[in-house]
């Protein structure tokens, strides 16, 4: 019964399937096969745009190099201090972009505060050569804390970029998380509020080892040909990573698998308020949920064989629990039966 | 018809398999799972050597961190001209080592010359800022003209290597292919000549996106694990990509693929040296064949159906074909067949 | 009457002096020269340690390379968010080290509070693959907001560092000056308390261009040679650097210019707090002041010619004035005489 | 008596009375000075066109720069194998340009060869994303061989790059060696044959530590001001730096030195020519010469103390011989007499 991520989970029937068919015969290496041409059809249409597409198979690795696109080595990525790419990369955006900066800039529910943001960019030093240059920001939806960001937010934080010259990077590695929770269409999320290139995750949601960076703005993809095969993420047999985003996105998989996943984050969530004690670090809007626990609790959840993070301040009984497409619904019950049982006991002790 | 590469063919039933039975309930992410360390004990037991193993899917990554784990930003590495590393990989190890060189030695055959590259050494300015310092050697085997470097010629450029302190790098993109030629063990083939880190190739031999770096020399694993992440090449669902290598090494799998694929190559020069004005750039080893025809003959072999690329001295008329673990005997003798008719409609002429 | 910072003015007369005596004859080029060893020789017995010393012609590159000389490109520099190394030089820090981040650590007077420092250490993800590792601490004396850490101060911080086994590095661009007003010795301000490397600044109090990275710990020095021609910062006429350093730390002239400078800012201080609405945004310990002045002043002081920047919060109305070896007593007098007339007008409007 | 290379020299009278000159009173730092924007007129004047000038302190750092304007990281510059650039800079246009290539282009006398030069653009894989992509050459005038390229030279070679698109960079470390040899203008010497940007050495030809990035296209020099800032090279006290190179031009003092240091580099050529058994491994025509004697002669020459390089194959008996503005025609004399001496009693042996 683990809840440590979404990533622990396997993947669809329908990703292996489309595996297996796309092993057949001989195509051209490198994408210039049919399946990935299909997955950049799929994917114009699914956001009602034109799109230059590069399939990979990590995360990282889309994020660092979108950024990359779109920033300078003396340019700096303005972000939320908890995203990702600035605590969960390894510095992947720096060595990517040969050494941008990220300036952080705080907010809620690890969403950037849009007068920081504003403020912050109002008076920065812009042409002046000892400062690092904001050249992009970058934001998450569903964020690091769970919560998905609403169209106004996007288009406010994106407005103030652009007003200022940035380019705008949504880290979408719960995309679909986010995207089912407001119940708009992927158009709506991305490029209609200004986003410049998404970072398309599918891993997390059903594939095996598949994302995509996904520009918008073609002008920002040019390099990105280069940058992709000298930082070795161009796959040779790419039609096995294609092939996994074409199964992905054919029959609204994804948009099931995300379905689920939220269903199920929400039934922890309702059934752990039920509980007496049982307090929230942040809402559960997507796919991820941050009770916080007694620790006595926590640790004994653990030895009933449930799996999860500890999180935020070290020692304050805070944990993230992480539902996916594959969650089956009878962990959640045991979750919550357990947490309730000791819960219990705690309080009488 | 396609002979423009190995990795223009899909993969094996049996990693399909792999995958499929490896997608079943939840495991850790990022490595710390069952078969991530069935695989790695392999490894071990195939190479009768202590190993650390780091599973990945792109061969650029693989060479590109396995030589950022041996040379610092003012290092060389003296490889062939032709090697991958050198002129395949868009300056990959150049971005990984943070600004390395590769400095060439030529030789016959894509083999470093072992006289070139003692006497380079041998005058090298160790110690003096000027200069780049060379602190690694990489050969291919089987080399990037097709051949496949004996024992002894591992050991002696290995040995030079490392009178100087440098550190060595087999890249084994068709390690299979040549292991089954020299019809010796991997050990010998590798850190019994001195190798301390392997590139082992899996994705040309029959699997989907699968490779390895294979430390024999655990201490210049210690950074990789970091210097992996931030490259973007520390897949979560690792599973995915161990469950293909540990499919490949089951019962043989990887030695009969190359096997099948060195057969053909072998039968494929055999029945183009019957043919009159066939010439070869180098000699079949494994699976790669370089042979030199009219080239009113390869633009109508290509017409017939044939795929492959021109090689060599633009204009010359030579040619690469690749065989692999999935070609049809049956495309071999169409091939042979197909050639045979057009040089002599071309003699007629 | 320039006070925007203490590098607008020229150079000690003893410096020319020494460049002309050093313009004699042949010496052999990029640092074999007797009055380089002779400026190692003099570092030595002034820090009563031995040191390894690198000559250089600007802070930023002597900063940069002795970062990259303590933290991997996966590393973490912990700093204060106003350091230098963090906005104003241009990335300077990232390019040098191959990307590595520097975490900033809050506190008053641009000095890191040691809490936040510990609090951050205690709960970092040591060995964690998908953080950078914190490899080392930087803190400047004096501190960018004119401050002077005290020796309890540099002890704590180094203290909290080497106990995570980190490295102390220490920006000495203002050296003189903060040593003076502690009256304390060399090697008390510096590996009496912990560090390890110090950016020991001489341009800003007297000479022309030259710098020293003086390494304590000698075998951090080790890469630093390469890494310092790479970086194109080993001058090939090195005794030219090396000559003013040694005309610098003769007589004692570099105590002597600090000490000018530090009491023309406190004359400064003294003569402003004497005023009528005059605050500062932190105390003068060296020879950085910043006051809190009416906009309408000091856009009438600069009417005046009295030249400096505006500092902190956008249209708050705090300045920077540095003071320097050369600063005229007179401009000082000046100052706060037009200031005087201008604040009495200013409040009887 | 030291010929080891021009930079063993000190500097003209004339260097120190400007940077007397230039250390009085206060201007702004960091280039916004009236002596670093009269330096930049008087380029423009030397040079007849409008150009943007970077003064530093070292030429590594100038051609790093240079070449970082020029080509991307996954972008090549093609050069001779000899050239500073690729041999003496320990790395420093990799470091710079984030990874580029140098690809190298054989020639005689360190000149990339024409015909080679266009065969390998012709054949290049452009726009083939494996590749790094050839965007820059560079060619050293004088060459590292000590010879002059003709304006016929440097024309077609700058033709055959920018036909393909590339930029053209000239490393002038000894290009006013060049130019009074040529006897031609500065502007025929550089962009009126093609020259995009130009690294224009001072410190071998009297300067202490002053070079220039002079900028014919001024579109690339865009992003040189945050580069050069990045990589620690914008001076504060910038003044200092341009002093020299104003002085240097002024009273056409760069011309005078560099006939006199040809002028004796002629003295030795044609003394030495004299000798019995005296080869050269390249013609003399410029400062540098490079004569072959026997090894016993050149031991017995640094035993009567003359200093020099050995260079050229280990072992041959191959010296280099630099002379300089300051260098006294007496040693001239005394050298070519010792060396008369010894070769007599060599033969006598």
């Amino acid at each position: 019964m683990n809840f440590k991520s979404d990533n622990v989970h396997g993947c669809n029937p329908e990703i292996l399937a489309g595996l297996a068919e796309a092993a057949k015969g001989t195509v051209d290496s490198y994408g210039d096969d049919p399946v990935t041409q299909r997955v950049e059809a799929r994917l114009a249409e699914v956001f009602e745009h034109e799109v230059t597409v590069f399939p990979m198979t990590t995360g990282s690795s889309v994020n660092a190099l979108i950024l990359a696109s779109m920033v300078d080595p003396w340019g700096a990525v303005l972000a939320h201090p908890e995203s990702h790419i600035n605590v969960d990369e390894c510095g992947a955006p720096e060595m990517f972009t040969g050494g941008a900066k990220i300036i952080p800039i705080e907010g809620e529910n690890a969403i950037m505060d849009s007068g920081t943001l504003k403020t912050t960019l109002d008076g920065y030093s812009f042409g002046f050569v000892h400062a690092v240059q904001p050249q992009a920001i970058s934001m998450t939806q569903a964020t690091e804390a769970g919560a998905v960001m609403s169209l106004d937010e996007i288009a406010t934080l994106a407005g103030i970029a652009k007003d200022k010259g940035l380019k705008v990077h949504m880290d979408g590695a719960r995309f679909a998380n986010a995207l089912v929770a407001l119940d708009c269409s992927p158009a709506e999320m991305t490029w209609k509020q200004g986003v410049d290139v998404l970072s398309f995750g599918a891993t997390k949601n059903g594939c095996m080892a598949a994302e995509a960076a996904v520009f918008f703005n073609k002008d920002l993809a040019a390099t990105t040909h280069y940058r992709r095969k000298r930082a070795g993420h161009l796959v040779s047999k790419m039609r096995f990573v294609s092939a996994q985003l074409d199964a992905y996105l054919a029959d609204d998989l994804w948009l099931g698998n995300a379905r689920h996943a939220n269903a199920m984050a929400d039934r922890l969530t309702e059934g752990l308020k039920q509980l007496p004690g049982v307090d929230f670090m942040s809402p559960t809007m997507a796919n991820e949920i941050f009770p916080i626990l007694p620790r006595a609790v926590t640790a004994k959840l653990r030895e009933a064989g449930f799996d999860f993070y500890d999180w935020g301040t070290p020692g304050a009984g805070g944990i993230r629990l992480v539902t996916a497409y594959a969650t089956d619904p009878a962990d959640v019950e045991a979750f919550i039966e357990k947490a309730r049982g000791l819960l219990m006991e705690d309080a009488a002790d």
